[in-house]
């Protein structure tokens, strides 16, 4: 991954994103194909939302601490998953810790099926209130996806692997980011799910 | 006002905004050309975001309490500004209290000129960076629209009126509203300048 690509390279996206955030799902579902319509690739960017949370001095996603916001969100995502064709049930709970299938998608962030690990790993957390935090769940995915689930999982789970994921998150926190989903196009933050067509817009226009 | 109107009345939108908040701003200046585009009728909401806030325990804005959050906003006002063709300029109190301006807004709630005055404050906030508190910026706001100052800014200061923008803001609470801007779509809520869109289609579609 390179965050500051020559001139030359092709105009990308980050895409920071916690496999529990239910706006991260929205956008994880329709990232590749509005990228791929404005000639965008996008960058895959999994951090882990909750040190950046505790490091505000909450305990949970404020969807959780804020009875009115909470209730208003499963409302909001209702409508959302249906104005954008996705299936929708909410996740029994909530937030799901997914700390394997972090590793695994920062492990595989560059191969080609980063895409489709994130979507479908989307899909049973938020589609099929499945629990994502088990390494069954994640090795399945992998077998679907036809990868080595048992070499996939024991490089996600090297001690090296966890450094980079614990320092992505650092970094997640060092640019800024407060929530997720955000985006990055060059320099410039946008942060939710509601934003991403403008970062796309602005990427394409090649401002970053 | 009439929350509950009759089958046969217009397809209405309510518009529940504080003059300190900057989205509430961005939907302020484009709700009645936005509605009128879908045939539907807007019911400005004036009510204090201090009161809510404080109801969670907090004592200032989130934009104020959080850092990344706070210095996230202004540049994500920049660019909706520029999308949307809205003149910006940072306010140099945020956010600012406009009691005054809140209960003129409250009192001429079902008034021709509601509209003006609402886009005008915000304008005068967020486009000039003047002191929306100050009764005289008030006055002169009225004296601009041909309305008899003295008149309406004693019956706004009245105890009854007081009285009223306390309930409205005690109404707000009870709808469960937990920030502004929020639509209200018969019973369905929508939060945020991002949601105007979803809510007038909605309002047009007699969902409600």
């Amino acid at each position: 991954m390179n965050d500051n690509p020559p001139a030359c390279a092709a105009k990308t996206i980050q895409f920071w994103f916690d496999f529990g955030s239910n706006y991260s799902y929205l956008s994880a579902m329709r990232i590749e194909e509005a990228a791929a319509r404005h000639g965008v690739r996008v960058v895959w960017k999994p951090f882990l939302l909750g040190p950046i949370f505790r490091s505000f001095g909450w305990e949970a996603s404020p969807f959780v601490l804020q009875k009115e916001k909470g209730e208003y969100v499963w409302q909001d995502m209702v409508r959302l998953c249906r104005k954008y064709g996705l299936p929708w049930k909410k996740p029994g709970t909530f937030p799901r810790n997914a700390m394997l299938a972090h590793r695994v998608a920062l492990l595989a962030s560059d191969k080609p099926w980063i895409g489709e690990f994130c979507q479908q790993i989307m899909r049973l957390n938020f589609a099929f209130d499945q629990d994502i935090g088990s390494e069954a769940v994640v090795r399945e995915v992998l077998r679907q996806l036809g990868q080595p689930a048992d070499e996939v999982v024991a490089a996600a789970q090297s001690d090296a692997n966890k450094l980079r994921l614990r320092e992505q998150t650092e970094a997640a926190k060092a640019k800024g980011i407060f929530g997720a989903p955000t985006f990055f196009v060059g320099d410039e933050m946008y942060w939710g799910n509601d934003r991403l067509d403008d970062a796309l817009e602005d990427a394409a226009a090649g401002s970053a």
